[in-house]
């Protein structure tokens, strides 16, 4: 199955861009910005404020304000699929209000992870209460699924009851359960040109194409984008599953270490620029032998990034 | 082993206050002063902002100006432990920082919750950069540990490391895994009458304050607080044992139930209020079977809420 080209709808690889912070663990715009841009230029849609970009280390205020940055740079919302979902449903329509009024693409959402064995009611309510809240016709959800970091997965049947119940603003889901089966099970169940899955993972990227998914959103694509959007724009070619093995050999390697240290440590490393190692807490950046045996790993892997930094 | 009376201190029985919402969802100040004031009369803590409070189902501003609005009622600070512990550090420093300003005797911390699997040195810094930013000698930090809910538990080692570190700041730790041997062993290890340990139930009430604890912060404190401020003052008495067994009758009925929906239920109910019942998703309020079950359970262990909602 092909999804229809239905060019105004955000799909194919995207990135939930790694957050810059200073030597005041302040969010470094300046940086996001040409972080961004060198993703663009290789075809990688933004899912800023992703779990990989720390966006739950960052407050609502900063992350409006970093929103605003990119935007006022000149980076087309259009491109943007900003994570909007916090515990608290009133923060959660505020961003995404606010992202929405930016003309984003749309908005990738968690549930609200806090409180655990909630029940799907509960769970409908709570992305109900936003839609209603924010109003906006416009609105497209990306539910996000990623239950080994939430502990709140959202059931096959709630997503079916919000489809049904808004069918214009529930617009996709991106599976990070790292399980193929849940994520097959989503591309057989919502087979709609307004529902694209989203794999978590590029290591799920050729088989979520061939079930008649959007895409992923990955992690790998902040370190690996040119690759991994190949492989998007190739997978009806006969080197698709040689591709596939590529990027999974790359995968392999950051998988050996914290994922989002190894990526910053990755960026820090090839762009020259020692700050980007920098997490917020209670994240901890690699120490020296940590980043020696990743860079060891990715020579072996030849693994490079072409332009990043500059 | 008794504390030394350093009046100073919170101590005995808190209870993580019900937030009422209106039927908009928004916090309703009024009636949350109102419960204050009866839990207050009846010797209870203010813990507010807790894990039963649906703290994390409010932002930052909601807090913020509810803290300022009990306060402003006259409500006492030095009675007060809100909880202060979100994702984002900036966040708990800036609520903490807020709560000290306005005189609390301290802060119940969650650690950062999103994240999981994060290392000891993570959580440390965590919480040293709250420590480092809020920068007031008055700061108590009593630390939150209640890994079935947080899925981020803080180890013994962790809260040594701590110690030893903040030994002014870091004041105390509500020890709410449901594990006795958990909350007997950091009695055991920490035992200076700087660093209170509360259980995280009145369950273990009784065993904490023999154990040298310094009472518990329980979610039933919201609707049996008399019953259980006795066995806080009396444990000494030959009745306490029976004291502990029609607490936890009394407790066995909620737990019958989702606990904050049933707390909200008790309170609507007692106090003839309806609007009580309410609650944020992702949480749901009891249904109609189950308001008659909990009220049919209550009445059968002889329970009463005098004087609610006057």
């Amino acid at each position: 199955m092909v999804k229809s080209p239905d060019t105004s709808r955000i799909r194919g690889v995207l990135s939930p861009v790694v957050t810059p912070f200073d030597s005041e663990l302040r969010p470094d715009g300046e940086r996001l910005i040409r972080h961004c841009r060198w993703l663009l230029e290789q075809g990688v849609g933004l899912a800023v404020f992703g779990t990989n970009s720390e966006a739950n280390s960052m407050s609502l205020a900063e992350k409006r304000a970093l929103l605003d940055e990119l935007v006022t740079a000149g980076l087309p919302p259009h491109r943007m699929m900003p994570g909007t979902g916090c515990c608290a449903f009133t923060d959660t329509a505020e961003l995404t209000r606010h992202a929405m009024q930016l003309g984003c693409a749309g908005v990738l959402m968690l549930p609200p992870f806090y409180y655990k064995g909630v029940s799907d009611e509960g769970l409908f309510r709570s992305y109900a209460e936003v839609i209603e809240r924010v109003g906006d016709s416009r609105l497209r959800i990306y539910l996000y699924h990623i239950p080994p970091v939430s502990h709140v997965p959202l059931s096959l049947s709630l997503i079916e009851r919000l489809l049904k119940a808004y069918p214009g603003a529930i617009a996709g889901i991106k599976d990070s359960s790292g399980d193929w089966n849940n994520t097959r099970a989503m591309l057989e169940q919502f087979q709609s040109p307004q529902f694209d899955v989203f794999a978590g993972s590029e290591a799920f990227l050729l088989a979520t194409l061939r079930g008649g998914g959007a895409g992923c959103i990955t992690a790998a694509a902040n370190v690996n984008p040119g690759p991994i959007v190949r492989l998007a724009r190739s997978w009806q070619q006969p080197d698709a599953d040689a591709q596939q093995v590529a990027l999974n050999s790359v995968r392999g390697v950051f998988q050996q270490f914290p994922m989002i240290p190894a990526l910053k440590a990755a960026i820090a490393h090839y762009s020259d620029d020692p700050i980007w190692a920098t997490v917020r807490p209670p994240l901890v950046e690699l120490d020296s032998a940590q980043r020696n045996a990743l860079q060891q790993a990715l020579r072996s892997v030849d693994f490079s990034m072409p332009g990043v930094g500059a």
